[in-house]
C-alpha cells in the first residue's frame, strides 16, 4: 500500500498576517504523515517592487514578469518568505528545507512562448522530478516550495504556486497516496459567496457540472476547480479546499473534491 | 579511508561580476569529488539597502544588522544570490540545493550578546549538523550555503560566510578528508602586497609565525589565517587560499596552509 502524503498550498492571505502564518505553520508541523508545503507570494513582492520604483506591468489583466520584477520575486519568494517559513517550521520541530524548482533540479519549466502577450519570465512546467522529492522525504526532510522554477539553462522562472502544487501532487502520486490541500481565505467552496457557513462539503465531477450550470460556482473558483479535477484525473487521491483550520485534526468544515 | 570533500567559499568580488561568477561555477561544477559551496553577500545587499533608503549602521567599524537590514540580507543572500547560483550550477549538471543554516536545521547559532556593541541579528555558531549535510551529499546533492543561520526558535541570523565555511569544514572532517578553499581576489597570500606574482605557496604554523613577526602578513590577512589554523587544529586536512583559478585541475599558483 502506498504511504500517505499531504501537499499543502498556502496563499497570500496567510503569508501577509504573521499571527495567521505562525498558527498555520504550527498546524502544518503537527501533521503526522509525510508532507510538503508550497507557498505563494502575496503582496510582499508588489510592496518591494513599489518601494524600488518598479511599476507592475500588466497585459490583458495579467501580470508580466520582466527581468527586474523576476529579481524581486526571487528575493521575496525564494528568500524572505521561504527562509522565514523554514525557520518557523524548525522552531516547531519540523525539519524543513526550502527549495525552488531549481534546487535539486526538481521542477523544469520553459519560458512561456510570446503570443499576443509576452509574459516575460513566466514559466510553464515541463517536468517534476518526483524521485528527488522522495529522496528528501525519505531523509526525514519536509520540502517547502516557493513559486519559482528553472529552465535547466541557468534561468529562474516565475510559476503559479497553485500549478506547482498540483503538478507536484501529480508527480508524487506515482509513489504516494496524495492529498492536495489548497488553503485560502474561505472555509471552502461556498454555495452562497456572502455566507461563510454555506460550505459545500463534497464536490465530484457530476455535482461540479450541476453547480457550474446553475451558476453557483463561478469566476475565480472555476479555474481553481478545473485545476483540482486535472490533478484527480492524474491519480491524486483527494483535493481539499478551505482555510488553514482544515489542517486541524478532526476538522470537517472544508470542501473535499474527488472524481 | 575517508572520502575527499571540497568546501569552497566564494566572496564578494566573484559574486559581483557575472562573467567571473559563471566561470567560477563552471570550475566548481567540474570538481569530481563531493563538494559544498558557501557564498558571501558582497555589495548586492548594501545596494538594495540603499535603494530602500536604509542606512548602513556601523559601530566600531563593524556592520550592525537591524531587523530591516536582516530582511535585506535574507532576500539577497538567501534569495537572489543563492537561487541564481543554484540555477547556474544546475545548467552545469551540478545537482545543487541552496540552503541557509535554518534549512535542515544545519547550522544553529545564537544572537551575539549585547556588549559594548549591539550587533543586532548577527549570529555566532553553536552547532553544525554534519549528519544532515552527509545525507544530502549521499543523495548526490551539492549543498550551496548562504551566510544565514538560525537560533532554532524561528529567528534567522546573519553570520559571516568565512566562519560558516570553517565551521562546516570542521564538522564534516569527522567523516571526510576535507579541503577548505577560500576564493578571493588575489592569487594567494602575497609576500609583497603590490606584486600579484609573489604568492607564498605553502604556509605552516612555524612559517606563519615568522611571516607575522617580520610584518609580511598583516592586517586583514591575519584573522583569515587565524581562522584557517583554527580549522586545521580541528582536523580539517588542508586550507587553500587563492582566486577561482585554484579550482582548475593542475593549478599550482595559490597558497596551501597546513599545520
Amino acid at each position: 500500500m502506498k504511504q500517505p502524503l499531504s501537499i499543502v498550498k498556502i496563499g497570500g492571505n496567510v503569508l501577509e498576517n504573521s499571527t495567521e502564518l505562525t498558527r498555520c505553520l504550527r498546524l502544518f508541523a503537527q501533521l503526522k504523515e509525510q508532507k510538503i508545503l508550497i507557498h505563494g507570494g502575496g503582496n510582499k513582492a508588489t510592496e518591494l517592487a513599489e518601494k524600488l520604483g518598479l511599476k507592475a506591468k500588466m497585459s490583458g489583466g495579467r501580470r508580466i514578469t520582466d527581468a527586474r520584477n523576476l529579481e524581486v520575486a526571487v528575493m521575496v519568494y525564494g528568500g524572505l518568505l521561504n527562509k522565514s517559513i523554514v525557520a518557523l517550521l524548525q522552531s516547531n520541530s519540523c525539519n524543513a528545507i526550502g527549495v525552488s524548482g531549481a534546487d535539486g533540479n526538481i521542477i523544469l519549466a520553459h519560458k512561456r512562448p510570446v503570443g499576443e502577450i509576452d509574459f516575460g519570465f513566466a514559466g510553464d512546467i515541463d517536468h517534476v522530478n518526483g524521485q528527488m522529492v522522495s529522496q528528501l522525504l525519505e531523509a526525514g526532510i519536509t520540502p517547502v516550495f516557493c513559486a519559482l522554477t528553472h529552465n535547466g539553462k541557468g534561468q529562474l522562472l516565475n510559476t503559479n504556486a497553485d500549478t506547482i502544487a498540483s503538478e507536484l501532487a501529480i508527480a508524487m502520486s506515482q509513489d504516494f497516496e496524495t492529498t492536495l490541500y489548497y488553503c485560502f481565505e474561505k472555509k471552502g467552496v461556498l454555495r452562497d459567496i456572502k455566507d461563510d457557513a454555506s460550505v459545500i462539503s463534497h464536490i465530484d465531477k457530476k455535482s461540479y457540472e450541476d453547480l457550474r450550470n446553475n451558476g453557483i460556482i463561478q469566476e475565480g473558483m472555476l479555474p481553481k476547480l478545473e485545476n483540482c479535477f486535472h490533478a484527480l484525473d492524474k491519480r491524486v487521491s483527494k483535493v481539499c479546499i478551505g482555510d488553514i483550520d482544515m489542517l486541524r485534526t478532526g476538522s470537517k468544515l472544508y470542501t473535499t473534491i474527488t472524481l
